[in-house]
């Protein structure tokens, strides 16, 4: 695994809407599976890996386990930067770990991670190693 | 038309979830579109037209309009009652009627319409008439 | 009312998840409604008449009404365009009208309108006269 | 930690909708959360201890800390059952693991844990001990 400095890392920030707030004007932590994807969608953009690139190809990258710990909070009212973060990994797996922070006064809401595995998008069937387009792009960024 | 009193409907309880209300405590309006769903599904089932028994046909019933009123604020905490009413129609459509009652006090809470088309589940293209199965359907009721 | 080409209006990009379409590869109807109050927002930030803007003087606006008519399927993988204009009436109350177009194409995908009310925040009591600072605001654009 | 065979559990069917499935037919993994929090509010409400019990005695139990590995596809167009077990723990804390098995052919489709604290309604402090009537329950069921 990478030193956390040498990761490709990618933020996008998130609008909290008013109606994510549950009544008590928390945000209920179900949304945060979102604001992750949606992190992992602007990594995913700017390095050419978005789950649309996978598709053409003939991909789908599932998540398989996923993870989130809730440090403080989040009301509504605000909104949030995501950071994504790529584990590299030798598995046939896309490893991404994600923060949270509140746009604001820039503290830590959340900590998480998830797995993907990539499957062929008719058959479902599980490819235990890495796809050619994805094993080039670990190489164009010194990853494989 | 038929009489309100003939219409074929169907009731069914919704389970408000705590993060379906907003920081006021109010449902956001957008769930109701939900529930209108979950009670047309509810009366699909008991009267054999439900979104699988189209798609098992090779139909699609997508929702080409909605409307939706709503009469007093839904509060986190409780259940509802859905009421879809199939509206009879002429047209190669499916059109329903909708009211959402507060469970505990019987209150009205919203009432809403839907109007459906028939579409290829393939090609996506547009019926003109009945599927067969629709019409058969539509017999055996007595709205044909 | 104005006429279209004097209304206020404003628009704001919506990417479209993929997993906000359906099995058919088309997005659920539902959505639509969260486009829409995106678009509204959107209105309210550039305009200063957001729900929050509402909010921290002490009203909620609650939709009361809402109507939607959906022109042709939108599908994963793209974005769309949502356009919110404010329709002035003398009533208490917020109208909007909404057009969503394919970003890409600029091809209409629905319209619809939406109606709002005042309440006050804590008591949820309806306004029957316009807060001060919305009268305020619609004699800064000559809408009264 | 009790055995497996000792802890307090509950089952619970839930509906896969239509649209609860993406275009490739396969459930969003963001919706099992929400499949987990149905399952721990069904066990809360045989048990006495569910979200309004709490919320009724000045307490939110937010989530800290949640965990989901997805064994197989959810396909709509069935139901789940979702099962939701108690974790007995001496910290101020409410531990659940859940299973998520397909209704028909009853395989596993995912498992789960989550993490809740005690917090004050008002001033969402946390609370180090557990609310009173939490340590009565606890005792009523051999678990303190």
């Amino acid at each position: 695994m990478d030193s956390e400095m040498d990761m490709l890392k990618e933020r996008t920030e998130v609008i909290i809407r008013f109606n994510e707030a549950d009544p008590l004007g928390i945000v209920w932590h179900g949304h945060y599976l979102r604001y992750f994807e949606d992190g992992r969608e602007a990594f995913g953009k700017k390095y050419g890996i978005s789950y649309m690139d996978f598709y053409h190809r003939g991909f789908a990258v599932p998540v398989v386990s996923v993870h989130c710990d809730y440090k403080k909070p989040l009301r509504f009212g605000g909104s949030i930067i995501v950071e994504a973060s790529h584990v590299n990994t030798a598995a046939a797996k896309l490893l991404f770990e994600y923060k949270i922070f509140d746009a604001k006064d820039k503290s830590l809401v959340a900590t998480g991670s998830s797995v993907q595995v990539f499957v062929d998008i008719k058959t479902f069937e599980l490819h235990l190693t890495n796809p050619a387009f994805f094993e080039t792009w670990k190489q164009k960024w010194k990853l494989a």
